[in-house]
């Protein structure tokens, strides 16, 4: 059960609520608020999907595990935003299920429609469709770039591409391991440290401990 | 205008257009059948869609070109499939245009859909959404599973798995040129030549102009 806040809430993050009429109820009755802290693994390969999740605030990364534990991060959703994988597993064919697995970067409230509720929604009502179908559009193209970005570009080219966009050009620095930079790009921890010396001996960046300083963009 | 053996034949193979029932004339008088010989470009990047694609025979490769002149194939789409991506290009928010190519990859008959009868069929037909939403959702997983195992295998054991599907375990002899193979595996010709040659020399294929015979799968 939403209490009255958190519908408002999220009607303003989620502008298809407004046009839901006769099963705002619905909605109301059977989603659930639920919060996870920095660092929960909120849906794992292989888990059951009990419903999707609408993100109110946090961001949580949908993310592929290798069988011999290396992981890329195949995107973000935060605010506004709702897994569209999750969407494909329980509206698409059910004949290639994929798995893939969610863990909350930063702190995060969301809102968990039940799928049974959900599947009646996105029937019954057409601004559903609308955002579930752009929602999906929007992270087929983010995987498409990813996509191009791996097969068509050197790790090294990924790297700076990385820390030039996480630290505003050079402007802040980024604090983060190399582990999980490794993350984001899909390859293994000893080729992102390789790879920082590297850029560090040519002036490019200044390393510490949990922090890079990208020195020239 | 579409005859009505072509009518009639979208109909077996989209079985979204039985149930289109007021719009059957619309999609009649204004669809158009067209043919391609293999090899013809149909679409190239940042060229504007007139309409979608609905496959009735043949096969169309979607590609991904690098600005090098790489390419690699993203999924092909054959009878009873569309261009999602073309889908999502008109239907989506349009905030971001992200252009692939399309070529026949064998001679192909399509029905193009021009773009404002497809928006309205869409949005009058739930079953023409439901027929979208699975399509985008099954080459969405196909794209994911692309990108994890191009970041997660070696090239060589990528090769050894298209050696296996395109020659259905070693049944038939494969004709395919070193290039095209490439273009799939999203690599360069000599990589591939020189996979090929290695996997020569330890007796897992025998080579020969145009020609892969996968002896040892």
């Amino acid at each position: 059960m939403l209490d009255s806040k958190t519908l408002t809430d999220m009607k303003k993050a989620f502008p298809f609520v407004r046009d839901l009429r006769n099963s705002e109820g619905l909605l109301r009755s059977s989603a659930r608020l639920h919060q996870f802290d920095a660092g929960t693994v909120i849906m794992d390969e292989n888990q059951n999907c009990s419903g999707v999740i609408f993100v109110l605030s946090g961001v949580i990364r949908i993310l592929k595990l290798s069988e011999e534990g290396k992981e890329i991060t195949l995107y973000r959703i935060s605010r506004g935003e709702t897994c569209v994988l999750t969407v494909a597993c329980l509206l698409g064919t059910g004949d290639v299920p994929f798995p893939v697995s969610a863990h909350a970067e930063q702190d995060a409230t969301v809102v968990l429609i039940p799928v049974e509720t959900f599947r009646r929604l996105f029937f019954e009502s057409q601004s559903v469709q609308k955002f579930i179908f752009s929602s999906m559009s929007a992270k087929f193209y983010s995987v498409l770039g990813l996509l191009e970005s791996i097969t068509f570009k050197r790790t090294s080219d990924r790297l700076k591409d990385l820390l030039i966009s996480k630290t505003a050009g050079g402007t802040y620095p980024l604090y983060a391991t190399h582990e999980s930079i490794a993350a984001d790009l899909g390859t293994a921890r000893e080729v992102v440290s390789r790879l920082l010396k590297d850029m560090e001996s040519k002036g490019i960046v200044s390393l510490s401990r949990g922090k890079i300083l990208l020195l020239k963009p």
